[in-house]
């Protein structure tokens, strides 16, 4: 898919279908994320891909439960990238993903409760649970919070300055 | 471009071509940034477009001059946005940008000196500069510092859990 027709069309999605993701598109979600720049070149992340009996119990302590359950492929970032690395690494991985056809949404979490689950040590920092997976046929239409229009450049930009 | 190519192969540049970027151009690298997701859909983000002698100045703020005098486009991502959600319209800013072969690199900056030389009111917070510009033919081999190889997945990725 054309980069910036990804870039655009991409929505943040909460349901998925059940199909699975296959290996070659996961490593590709995971490579865009690895590949990303960050402050320095640090790639002060580290991805747990969740799967299984923790990915059901993780599915209950985030805020979005169905983000989680329904998802192929979930993948915490963790670790001390900045808020701002990972914003960049996950939105690698989300919209490699759309070009894909693969849905994600980053899923709000009690940072403690996560860390538990996955059994990450104390001071690694827990940055994003993700949520990838094929889009929902059934759900095609973007749920009513995500399909809200996004501001006119014009209310966005300031010429020269402020 | 191809968007998986362009997410992989994106370098982040610091020295720019000379060559304006041209308005349909800028736009599109504008409405990427616009376009992408946030927590709750909130696009807490303005931007401010910085040119001319407010270039110029801006430059001698920021940690590394050259990302920002030498680029063709500057824009300041400002407002509540966290980090995360900044990060992630940056990175679609930035990949955006790549495919149309033109570089991008997040400036680090003196917060209260930007703040100050954009006239940005007190109490909105400026997350980052973003330098853009075509690649300098002449300089097309990536600095060192950007050079270096991207930690291989195995030593990033935990399956299941930590």
């Amino acid at each position: 898919m054309d980069t910036y027709l990804a870039i655009a069309s991409k929505r943040d999605e909460r349901a998925y279908a059940e199909t699975p993701i296959p290996a070659e598109v996961r490593q590709r979600i995971l490579d865009s994320g690895r590949l990303s720049g960050s402050s320095k070149n640090r790639q002060r992340w580290e991805f747990v891909v969740v799967s299984g009996e923790a990915k059901d119990r993780l599915a209950e302590a985030v805020y979005a439960p169905e983000n989680v359950r329904t998802a192929a492929l979930v993948v915490a970032i963790v670790g001390e990238a900045s808020g701002f690395d990972a914003g960049r690494c996950a939105q690698n991985m989300m919209v490699a993903a759309w070009a894909d056809g693969i849905g994600s949404c980053p899923a709000h979490l009690p940072e403690a409760d996560v860390a538990r689950l996955l059994s990450i040590p104390d001071g690694v920092h827990v940055n994003r649970v993700i949520g990838f997976g094929y889009v929902d046929p059934a759900r095609a239409a973007a749920p009513k919070a995500v399909a809200r229009r996004r501001k006119p450049l014009e209310e966005l930009v300031h010429r020269a300055r402020w």
